[in-house]
């Protein structure tokens, strides 16, 4: 394993040559589908999930290629090892136990010889108990209201998995409370917001582990000077998910309660800590956020279980691998058939994107080309009518389709054109996986369909929080199987360092000048300058 | 002009050429940004918006021979054209007359010899008078009570555009009136809207251009079937927008209203129309969206009138078909710090990916590489916290960063570390820009920055109504300059045709399976007869 080097393995070379076997017509994927037996081959059921690539462009061959590719790099060692507490996070030395968050077993989990799961087991108490008591109307803010409003304060991982979370299962949401999500530090989100609740009914959860994070603290800082003017104790409707010790962990008169959040799990793995716990389990209610994590547990054993052949996270990382490094596609979209999935994009895009947007190996040697692929997507049909022009017509490029059997609502559907509205949908999201795949031949070049386009289908039964959970780990297990593949870390992010440093020199500038209106920026690049003159100006030059 | 071929043209092969001298180290962006008139250079400002693209990989040279494509193209001239009423939608024998729907001078625009523009002054007049009867009360729904929610019944075209117009200007709402979109045929969608609404209170705007979109029908046959079930009479609480004739143009009976589109006018072009002015009016009031349509026919006049050298949109589309064709970047990110302009990218998508995703040129020939780029984009600084990784150190793309330089909101921003939210956010992008481009040597790969990653940045004075009009416009017209350069008609989509064939297909099974309990779907391939099986029976096989 120590010598392993994704481009430099034999088996790359030999991918590299198969895939130019694929690109013959005769494994166009018109012909690989006929096959009867494709479904049953190239399909898995585990976790609870339906996971189909029938329509991705492999044959035995590939798959056979791809998965001793997946062993020469030890891949599932390396996720028992995470699972068990090494440091697998080698260039931070840290380990990576989101899974640990989620685990209701007895088995211990150790990190430098202690067993981290009564911490967390600690935390999770914290928040029932909490929840608990604000749904009962027990715990209030200053002037004895009940919370009806809950804002999460926090930004990427701090938020973005329990967004995708919270409107997956907005259905289920009968506290009487709404969530909104204040991330960002320009000044439009937190006055949408403040114009949008009611204050002595709100309760902010400051979400950051070090509690520096500057968009966060920028708009703590906010909250308690509009709180305050409005005659409200800010400490009375604030809760924090902050490390033990940090900033934000300094007790009574800070907030009501500080839930902590460890230094072994990253932030885009952090829904099932008390990143998500806290308010998944004020707006869906403690047992349902209990729910969630079962199965995402469910998910986690199987990544770590199933064999090779059967596992959904690993087959669905070689399939990730195989597309971005040996056929080539620059990016993946995510269309669920399933409004209620509308954040899972933006949240697979953040959890994938920066885990494995990489240019150098575990071992911090540079990659031969960079790891990665980018993200994005809508729910279909709404993408069938926006860009699936160029999906069918335009530059190839793979998808995962996701379908749920039975959907949240059990509405009164009728019946249009023969087929109610669940139905309608499913003959949609098929219709798009064939049609993409097979493309059809015609005299005319404006109505002909190359087809060959990829897709993997994703199916739950339905859209209850274990599926939700299933899905969030699926992806998560997938995402950290394509960098074992790559031969990465995707638990750091040095690649965010530069922008957060640039920002500092610029943000002195503009601190300099606020003090001295006279400070000419001249410590700065000429287009910066330039910028600094406009904005404290306030109108365009000249 | 008629034998312009994009890629067989000579400035084709001097522009690939010229590509491969600014790979060199000395055209890197870290060089390139320190020239002193770098920005004078490389930005302009017209019909009210800054554009800078000095951190664009082009150098003069680059910028010579764009212009160049661009007049041998007559770019122009078809512009021009288009704005006069000629059929530029080769393929369907339609003109493409947006610009029309906004466009309040005395000038007509003659479309097979008579002048559009009275009809669609009419829309715009019967526009205002119905929202200014619902604002005062006059127009109610079937029990009298005032209209407070408005929901949109449309999908792709129908509906993007709007939504980003209604989420820019959301601070304006100031009519006590909601606006939902119902788009998918995804009972969640309906679902979760009727939870939000009251009956009795809403109006259903239902749009479609020939009344037959499958998905819009589906939902209308729902909203009748559900306004009937709590007793309120449909055609009180419900206009349409829709062709002159159309089955949604029967008159009384069938609804409050109906407001005619025209077919010169594309789906994804149509904002200025009925379809963005009869939810807009209702939701910010008329006046503010007739400002909006002044702003955006100031761009049409730039984007018509300016100079090439400093004609904003085709500036853009050249840098568009500089950075895919001839740089190989297969994306384009669009990120603006600003959070009323979060629906921007989605719009853009559908916009630009629906018109230019195209693999043959208006004469319907095969183009020797498909055009257009996967676009997609979220707000900054949240962008930084999610995929911004990747951006830094994985495969590179371009951006477009957006800024405004006055904030919609006055809020008492304090000063954290010396500089109020508006100043962070800004230090924030410039940063961006500046680190993406400038990247930073280390000793260390992991903490190395290759850099030479290229972006534009658009800066608005302000978002009042006309420039998210100007906005708009903007990137419309920068999408239809990349389809002149690069030959395409960017006002069809026949891509999207082989699924909707292809759904019909698998409705009819499901709906013979309706009808009888036995149906076997043998007329399908196995795959799709699987899924049927399962969907049928609600659960996974086995």
């Amino acid at each position: 394993m120590e010598d392993y080097r994704f481009s430099d393995h034999q088996l790359y070379d030999r991918l590299v040559k198969h895939a130019q076997t694929m690109h013959g017509d005769d494994h166009h994927l018109r012909q690989l589908i006929k096959a009867d037996q494709r479904m049953a081959e190239f399909s898995a059921i585990g976790g609870g999930i339906f996971f189909d690539y029938s329509r991705q462009r492999v044959d035995a061959s590939t798959m056979r290629l791809l998965l001793a590719l997946a062993d020469a790099a030890a891949v599932m060692d390396q996720f028992a090892d995470m699972a068990s507490g090494k440091k697998v996070n080698v260039t931070e030395n840290r380990a990576a136990l989101h899974m640990a968050a989620r685990s209701f077993s007895d088995v211990p989990v150790r990190l430098d010889g202690r067993d981290v799961k009564p911490d967390l087991k600690c935390v999770l108490e914290e928040i029932r108990t909490f929840s608990e008591t604000v749904h009962r109307g027990e715990t209030t803010g200053s002037t004895g209201q009940a919370f009806r409003h809950v804002v999460v304060v926090g930004i990427g991982g701090s938020y973005l998995g329990t967004e995708f979370v919270a409107r997956a299962l907005e259905a289920f949401a009968d506290k009487g409370i709404s969530l909104e999500f204040l991330a960002n530090v320009d000044v439009h989100n937190f006055g949408c917001i403040w114009s949008r609740i009611q204050a002595e009914q709100t309760l902010w959860i400051i979400i950051s582990k070090s509690y520096t994070t500057a968009e966060t603290m920028a708009n703590e800082d906010l909250i308690r000077r509009y709180m305050d003017a409005s005659g409200l104790d800010p400490s009375k409707h604030l809760v924090t998910v902050t490390s033990k010790g940090s900033p934000g962990d300094q007790g009574a008169g800070q907030g009501l309660a500080a839930f902590h959040m460890f230094d072994f799990i990253g932030g885009r793995y952090s829904v099932s800590s008390a990143v998500g716990g806290v308010p998944l389990s004020l707006y869906l209610g403690y047992e349902r956020f209990e729910r969630f994590l079962k199965g995402a547990e469910e998910m986690d054993r199987h990544a770590l279980e199933a064999a090779p052949t059967q596992n959904l996270p690993l087959i669905a990382a070689l399939l990730s691998v195989w597309n971005t490094s040996f056929l080539g596609y620059p990016q993946t979209a995510i269309i669920p058939y399933a409004s209620p999935l509308c954040k899972l994009a933006p949240h697979v895009q953040q959890l994938n994107m920066e885990s494995n947007g990489k240019s150098v190996d575990s071992a911090g040697r540079l990659l031969a080309e960079p790891a990665g692929t980018v993200i994005f997507g809508e729910p279909g049909t709404n993408a069938q009518h926006s860009f699936f022009q160029l999906a069918h017509q335009g530059k190839a490029f793979p998808i995962d389709f996701i379908g749920v059997l039975n959907p949240q609502y059990q509405m009164d559907e009728g019946s249009f054109k023969g087929v109610g509205h669940q139905q309608e949908l499913w003959a949609n999201m098929l219709a798009q996986a064939t049609a993409l795949a097979s493309g059809r031949k015609s005299e005319n070049p404006a109505k002909s369909f190359s087809g060959n386009r990829p897709s993997s289908s994703i199916v739950l039964e339905n859209l209850d929080p274990e599926n939700v959970g299933r899905l969030l780990a699926f992806y998560e297990a997938r995402t950290i199987y394509e960098a074992f593949i790559w031969g990465i870390n995707p638990f750091d992010q040095f690649g965010v360092e530069l922008g957060k440093l640039t920002a500092g020199t610029i943000r002195s500038e503009m601190a300099a000048r606020n003090q001295n209106p006279g400070h000419d920026f001249a410590a700065l690049d000429p287009i910066n300058r330039a910028y600094l003159q406009m904005l404290f100006k306030g109108k365009f030059p000249g």
